[in-house]
């Protein structure tokens, strides 16, 4: 039998999970699931006579080395931070290692070692980064394998609400951490290029500089761009391109909303607020508000924000409840992205019923034979139940096939990877698709970057 | 003689130094003038045979000394963050010292060994830092003597350029560093205290929250929240007031022209632009708005700033050439707010002819007797040339007089110093004002903090 350790059982590791004990008999395996608490690791096994749970203190080092010491291989589902442990105990005891998380430069700079020892260390194999990659890479390839040049890639991810369960008034609830959510597009300029222009957008303006999206049965959508458009330019092979562009989507009119507390301040993360643990959440709002002696937090709210009588965006502060002056935040030395968060939480976490959706959207561009051509593709996966979520199916699917496919020597390349090789994604992808996971292309016009078709006159 | 050693010939120190010469016979001085070039120490010694000028690398830590030991004192007029190594050799051979810049952490570090060798470092005692503290701690101060209770405390300084030579539309010119003005106000929220309620203002919002200020004979002026209206609360003795706002004063109509380049990204100073050594201002400004195939960088700007026809926001930006294809930035790697700098270089650096103007506006209420009081107190104080500047004149005079009382033991509270102390500001104020530097006091009727005069119906 061939031993696959797990390491962290959190919500993520649902469909990972199964798919490993579904194939545990064919694949001849045994899976170690270690976590800190006991519980998570034993509700994961799920009585399966080929799981077997334990306590894991990723801290202890004796106990951590014991565990990836008598496995084949690992699979790290911990918080991206905490990988590094676990990978130099890969190394030093000779064992390859899957994990969803971007490549840190910790981990990067075990790439030597690991190729020299013939290990696979792959990464950015979950959803956003993993399908993206892999599915991006398929498209790319085909179309400079019948000689196509690239002009434009443009590449959107999202973990959304599902239709179903879509029942307020921001087209939007907590599918994964809030905290990244609160605190998104913070921490520098987001850079991208279109039409082989450079392009830089404040986090101000982020939420302002949206673009639109249409995926059929499932309506239109904006995307706004990541900080790091061009973070995978040359790894994908587009150091010549025009337009470069990656973003987050969102339902329409979500962006717009969110803007109001980006201008007033509210979900800043640098610095603790006075009293926070008393205050309001009608105080939380009225600290980024001049003084007035005599005007309401609603009026100074609609003159800031400049909204009109009849605006959504009135409804949407309302329906989370903003205005209250009873509820308290309740967090000591909250920053202002802790404190909405905590205001959000109130009304955006997920109910027993309620399904996520994971939404991806690529464009590409290119010249084949002097013409000009445009090919969209577009993934919709969405949850089965709060246990075996759309998050979880897409992050752990192509974790779980990976890690089979190293054990069984079909993925061989050695040293700190991302799937962007043929011989990875090609049969990943291919047995994403038994599991709904598709993405549907169709040819459309290309119009440059241009996406309100505009003509000068 | 009583030899001062004055490290650093910048173009701050004209008048300080002026003042020590006119001083030297009477209070029997001698100067030496150390600076890096040494034609700017010899210029400033003007021939006079009271002052000898010499080349000095601060870094050189051998010339250093020795000038420092023979010394009697020692003014620093060199960047802030060079004062430690002028210090350091102070403490080293018992001389006091003094600067016109906020007390570093390192500079706070040495206080305790400053007071057992009976040295004085006195700090902060130019303009802003200064003549600000010592006006108002003398205002607080006589208020507080009479039984006054502090409820508001709100202080503003500006450099400026003077009304005769003020004649772009902005109302501006540099005279002062200017890539101070530039990144003004990044780097955290600003924060202060409004009628006992904490108030924060986003960096993005910052230029959009100011407050209107006039100056009888100089018209109205407009004032922005600086990001540390805090940090002198309990030193000034305000650990109970209700209102405490520190400001930036320009005239009205700046900053809402300032915030259009806060909104596009133009002033980030926290990533290198692609290509801006050849970049012309065109496509710097281009570099912050979408890509469009059809449309004008004029429109988009329009558009995005939403600026209308006939305002004059439009004038400000063609008066500074914003749009011109042909003018290159041309430095290489610049940010934002370096290439931002060189724009306005263009235009705001003063000509020879024109004069610059410190203004500094403070209002003091407070509860005496059962009845409420406002005092403001107001300062303007014009340059007579390129040379004798008012920031010169207003940062090097108390400087110059703060020496001398250090000199003669009239100042000798010993430790890192900030002039809050009554035996330190009294008389320097005194002497100000034979050098027409002037508070006029009026009283005002007290709203609070309700700057519009607002009533609720």
């Amino acid at each position: 039998m061939r031993e696959i350790l797990i390491v962290g059982a959190g919500k993520s590791t649902s469909a990972l999970i199964s798919y490993l004990l579904d194939q545990a008999k064919t694949e001849n395996l045994h899976l170690r699931i270690g976590d800190l608490q006991l519980e998570n690791a034993k509700k994961a096994c799920k009585d399966h006579r080929r799981c077997e749970a334990f306590e894991l203190d990723i801290f202890n080092s004796e106990s951590r080395e014991i565990a990836v010491k008598r496995a084949n291989i690992v699979i790290s589902m911990l918080p991206a931070r905490f990988h590094i442990e676990v990978a130099r105990d890969c190394l030093r005891f000779g064992k390859s290692m899957v994990t969803a998380s971007y490549i840190s430069e910790e981990m990067q700079a075990l790439d030597e070692e690991a190729r020299k020892k013939g290990l696979v260390f792959m990464n950015e194999i979950g959803v956003d980064p993993g399908i993206d990659h892999m599915s991006a890479m398929q498209a790319l390839n085909r179309i400079r394998e019948k000689g196509g040049k690239m002009v434009l890639f443009e590449s959107f991810t999202g973990g959304l609400v599902a239709p179903e369960s879509d029942n307020n008034l921001w087209n939007y609830k907590f599918t994964w951490n809030p905290r990244n959510v609160v605190v998104a597009g913070q921490g520098g300029v987001a850079e991208f290029i279109q039409e082989g222009k450079y392009k830089y957008i404040p986090y101000h303006r982020l939420f302002r500089r949206t673009e639109f999206l249409e995926i059929e049965g499932y309506g239109k959508f904006e995307g706004y761009a990541n900080r790091n458009s061009l973070k995978y330019q040359s790894i994908y092979g587009l150091d010549e391109i025009l337009t470069l562009y990656r973003g987050t989507i969102r339902k329409v009119g979500f962006s717009r909303a969110w803007n109001m507390f980006v201008q007033l301040g509210m979900t800043d993360d640098s610095f603790a607020m006075n009293n926070s643990e008393e205050m309001s959440y009608r105080d939380f709002i009225n600290s980024f508000l001049p003084y007035s002696p005599s005007d309401s937090v609603e009026l100074k709210v609609r003159h800031n924000l400049k909204i009109d009588q009849d605006d959504i965006m009135w409804e949407k502060l309302i329906e989370l409840d903003l205005f209250n002056p009873s509820k308290k935040i309740g967090i000591k030395d909250a920053t202002p992205a802790m404190a909405l968060q905590k205001i959000l939480m109130d009304k955006w976490t997920l109910s027993e019923d309620d399904k996520d959706m994971i939404v991806m959207y690529h464009k590409f561009g290119y010249e084949l034979n002097g013409k000009m051509h445009q090919i969209d593709s577009t993934m919709v996966s969405v949850g089965e139940n709060q246990t075996y979520t759309a998050m979880a199916k897409t992050v752990g699917l192509p974790v779980a096939i990976a890690t089979i496919m190293i054990l069984n020597g079909e993925i061989e390349t050695p040293g700190v990877q991302l799937p962007i090789k043929k011989e990875v994604y090609e049969p990943i992808l291919k047995k994403l698709e038994t599991h709904g996971i598709i993405f549907k292309e169709k040819e459309v016009d290309y119009l440059g970057y241009n996406p309100f078709g505009a003509v000068g006159n």
